[in-house]
């Protein structure tokens, strides 16, 4: 469906509103009660013209609805002050998601900066495909996790959002209404269709449609767009199984003149979680050299020299905003906890915040699994401190089946798209997967069960997963294979001697702090 | 305790160490574990002078203790990048407590203002007494609500703080753990300890007692935290009654060479738990005429004005930085919401947050009361409208018996003191009661019975509310003589016509705003 060719046409009666609303509103509260219940969160996003009605729909909800329940977010541009400015772009939406059985309504949010820039020219056509990559990327997630997703694009013709414009202009009590703003948008009219039916087209998806709405009518647009939420949350609510997969689910009921072209079944970008899952051909724990042991003596000197040489780049990354992120894995007992306090010591307390993944709060369990983990990201040319991370997702889930199959074997994809985003943003990115063997596994945890102050890190869990030693090496291998990516990589460090594993880790940041700090300014995308 | 005269007299052998740390650790990790059933939080502050191990000994105890449940925090100043420079200061502070059952091990954090600025002579002698009440404030209201805080002065006499700086920079691989900003600091020793003496002068209580440890020698210092931390802890722990009074707990036992001066008791801040509370003699709701009018077509008329008023201020809100904050209260039914709604009408959405007050999430829940609030308070220019607001505490939580009777007590001077802070950090206040009579809420309560799309507005809880309407005015009433301040006023708003009450609203903001913003620029404390 083209924008441009659009035709204005649908309009209702004050009488036929005054008797369909009363009802409207009676199932909306109804469904929005039912939803409270239900796992998964609604996501309304309104983009379109101005003068189309967006914050006007937007009040509307809210007066029909438990305000209770819905959230509402409107984002100043990511330059001005008290966006959270030095952090990713997207984190900002991650941190606003609404949690399962909420609905959030979003104005022109993860859109506005690709339609601005494309009709102000300042997104390129070149980095068009990157930008509508990066929406479908986020909206793909979500809907996978079960986020019913609405789109809503508010428009007017040309003629009309003149028309608009002047009526309220000309009443001395609504002039204020229109900016100088609108007008230039206006003025813009066409570029900025151009670009709609542009961005339209790219983001729409089952998973996360698109329907345009006719906004000349206050009465038609305002009933439309909650008639179709109502449908949209009653299908979702009534469908099958509470889990539906996103690349099979139907869950609009959008009507064929005015939803945007749907695209073929076979082109969703959910297919990560219906291909086969075959696992890690290669043994990568195999080749680790685990013999090699520093000497005390020798281990003292390299400390100081490795914790001055990261003190140094660290300062340097500060005065640059090139941020840090450092997530540690590795067995139980293998030394994690040693290793990241050798970083910390050489390190401004200012400047770093380390984040031990425990059990999710009751906010952070009923949103994504991600959605933890973009809340503690480091702000600009600062170092955050994973003590677990967002692995335990294909590690501790996938081996203890806290998450299902196709939910960790799609996390893969998630995690991998997850640290690009990051790396984009600026933020440098290492993962550490601290390994030993065994045996030695085994010598500290009878260390730990002799030695009263060791003991309490000694629990029944760290004897039921060193049970299950060939699971997690199979998982860790997958891991390794699927997100050791140039941008992000594993380094495997050989643990089985405290001080090399230490010396190591400390090295291997210098080194890719050297690397990110000797490379131009990161991009800040 | 003079620091000038401070002698530097305790050593404790390798030997002796090694043989009592085991011990400790042990208990430490004993003491945490049960903490982590307790209902308080521990918040320890360290402080003093550079060089005398403040970093070091909470790297320690973060190695001592189970990291999973410790909170680490320094802070940049606040003028830099990535410390939300956008709110005021004490946010930061508030919004990174521990939780109950866990502790906070935080840096220099709500002193380091005022430590700094006597020092640079950027808080003048006339300001100091300001700063520290703040800061009393801020340690009074945590403990009253059970907070076990601790501090710390780690302090070098002069010639120590130079050996000590003089020694890592002739190694080579400690070098670099001596700044230039080190140096600076050791030529403004004598006047860096004048402003600790003063400042633990005047901030030391039963209920946040200092101590001063001698940091030069590291085996003594860490040993000496950590074994103060855990006797405080377990006293707390091991006190009869989980909510010990403030102003008779000792929970310290600090020996008296080394810890600060107790005041004495009745110099604690904590009165305000224990004086006798005289309810309201004035009837504040008795006068409000509710026999106005406003025909609608006058009615839409200044609304359309109104609005068009709003919209220009805020926009001139915006530009100058003075943020919004609006508290609605009143009773069931008495058009909170739609008094809102017409406000969001004239804002632009990218500056407005709207703060339904549901029951606290478990994160809210395991904090001071206040916390939640602190979480949204708005960022620069923009506005946050709370529905139901910190206010629950000495109005349904006082009625339906949730707080205790000092708890709500003692919640109108918090309270005023939580206004004050946001007033001075440059955010207007405006808080209002709906006001309408008993018979106009039967006759709404009604209608919204008989109405299927308002009927989930009215809740069994209303009618329970309404049976104790008597109860409620009297809250109503203490509350509003209590906390009805010059710097954050009420307005009752005559509220049994809608159109009243909504131009009421709408007018008295402007009216705020037009004050505020003819004042020259709000300060930034």
């Amino acid at each position: 469906m083209k924008l441009a060719s659009f035709v204005h046409s649908n309009k209702i009666a004050k009488s036929e509103f005054e008797t369909r609303l009363p009802i409207l509103r009676a199932e909306l509260l109804e469904v929005q009660h039912s939803l409270r219940k239900a796992d998964f969160p609604v996501i309304v996003l309104f983009a379109g013209v101005d003068g189309a009605g967006k914050s006007e729909v937007v009040n509307l909800i809210n007066e029909w609805m438990d305000p209770r329940w819905l959230i509402n977010r409107a984002y100043a541009r990511p330059s001005e002050p008290g966006t959270d400015t030095d952090r990713p772009v997207f984190r900002r939406y991650w941190q606003d998601l609404p949690p399962r059985g909420q609905i959030g309504l979003f104005l022109s949010a993860w859109y506005s900066q690709v339609l601005l820039g494309t009709v102000s020219q300042q997104v390129p056509p070149e980095e068009f495909p990157r930008h509508v990559e990066r929406i479908s990327r986020f909206e793909r997630t979500l809907a996978t996790d079960n986020a019913l997703i609405l789109k809503f694009w508010m428009h007017l013709n040309k003629r009309n959002q003149k028309k608009q414009l002047t009526r309220l202009e000309a009443n001395p009590a609504t002039a204020w209404r229109v900016t100088h703003t609108d007008w230039a948008h206006w003025a813009m009219y066409d570029r900025f269709v151009i670009a709609g039916d542009k961005i339209i087209e790219a983001t729409d998806s089952d998973h996360a449609p698109w329907r345009v709405v006719d906004g000349a009518d206050h009465r038609y647009r305002s009933l439309t767009v909650a008639e179709h939420m109502l449908d949209a949350i009653k299908d979702r609510l009534g469908a099958t199984g509470s889990l539906p997969d996103a690349s099979t689910s139907a869950a609009t009921s959008a009507a064929p003149e005015s939803s945007a072209d749907p695209k073929p079944k076979s082109e969703t970008p959910t297919k990560v979680a219906t291909t086969e899952f075959k696992p890690s051909r290669v043994n990568w724990l195999a080749d680790v050299d685990l013999e090699q042991t520093l000497p005390k003596g020798e281990y003292r000197k390299r400390l100081a020299q490795s914790q001055g040489e990261l003190n140094r780049l660290c300062r340097m990354a500060k005065q640059q905003n090139v941020s840090t992120l450092l997530a540690f894995e590795g067995w139980d007992a293998a030394g994690k906890g040693g290793s990241i306090r050798r970083i910390l010591q050489a390190l401004d307390p200012r400047n770093y915040r380390v984040i031990p993944t425990a059990a999710p709060t009751d906010e952070e369990h009923a949103q994504h699994y991600l959605w933890r983990f973009w809340r503690h990201l480091p702000c600009a040319g600062n170092i955050t401190i994973f003590d677990r991370s967002w692995y335990g997702r294909v590690l501790v889930e996938r081996v203890e089946g806290f998450a299902r199959p196709d939910e960790w074997q799609r996390a893969y994809d998630e995690i991998n798209e997850f640290e690009e985003e990051l790396v984009e943003s600026g933020i440098m990115v290492c993962k550490y997967w601290l390994h030993i063997t065994q045996d030695e596994q085994l010598r500290r945890f009878e260390e730990r069960k002799a030695t009263p102050h060791k003991r309490w890190k000694l629990t029944e869990e760290d004897w039921r997963n060193r049970a299950k030693w060939d699971e997690y090496e199979e998982a860790v291998n997958d891991m390794i294979e699927r997100t050791n990516t140039p941008l992000a990589p594993w380094t495997i460090v050989p643990a089985n001697d405290k001080y090399t594993a230490r010396i190591e880790v400390l090295d291997t940041v210098c080194e890719h702090l050297r690397k990110t700090l000797s490379r131009s300014p990161s991009s800040t995308l």
